[in-house]
């Protein structure tokens, strides 16, 4: 499907972008109660994971369990959160989201009921982030970078 | 690592099984505000999809959009949710649920405050669900569950 010019992930302005390569990106989220928040983002506008090919499926969760591993490493969380809910913006994108025992909403989703005012952390440099996400991708290099694909979803719809 | 005695998990007494083959097992979850709702257990304790192994998550995926697969052709809901988040049982389990726009939380998510009563719908039959499921799984029979599998599962700890 073409981009989409009411959808924010389609025409995004400004992002933190930590990693792009092929078909999805890594952006950072700036959420001062979760640092190192972190959504991956299909760069084609689909809303369901089934929307997408096996194989395109494949590279998603590749990437999604990169970025897991990415900040489980520079962050030692208590535990990793993922979701793809979509039901704002329902363009295809996972939230992977670094949990503490004295966050905000912890045991609670962030979506939920706040718990406490929650422990503020520095959050991860977005270089650091990039090089471990390169590297749990087996060092595929950020060179992979699809440039037909960037072209098609940067160019007015 | 072994099952754990106090995961409600690794012991579950009453679950409504829908699909179980190798590693893990596809469950419908009661409740009235969310028909069709399912949860896909990894059936060993691990907390993280990155303490998978790549074939390991390839089959937990394949697993997950099955079931989001099945649930989309029984029900037609307006969005799928899906999300592994564990804070409170750190067991990974993908939670696979079928929205509609006038669910009693949407356009939040389930976690989130409700926005209305919510209309109430049937849910699926778990056969036909577990047939969708198979489908989707290229025809992968049921029969293929591991009982060497399913007995550790169930064993006493």
């Amino acid at each position: 499907m073409p981009d989409q010019p009411e959808c924010p992930l389609c025409n995004s302005q400004a992002e933190t972008l930590v990693w792009n390569a092929g078909p999805c990106r890594v952006i950072l989220v700036s959420d001062a109660d979760y640092p190192g928040y972190c959504r991956v983002v299909w760069n084609e506008h689909v809303a369901e994971m089934t929307d997408l090919s096996a194989p395109e499926r494949a590279v998603l969760l590749d990437t999604v369990c990169a970025t897991e591993a990415a900040l489980r490493a520079l962050l030692q969380p208590d535990k990793i959160n993922l979701a793809s809910l979509g039901n704002m913006v329902p363009h295809l994108h996972w939230h992977i989201i670094p949990r503490f025992r004295d966050d905000r909403h912890y045991p609670q989703a962030i979506w939920g009921t706040p718990q406490r005012d929650g422990v503020h952390r520095s959050g991860p440099d977005p270089h650091a982030l990039a090089q471990r996400i390169a590297a749990a991708l087996n060092g595929a290099p950020a060179t992979s970078i699809d440039n037909q694909q960037q072209d098609r979803r940067r160019s007015p719809s």
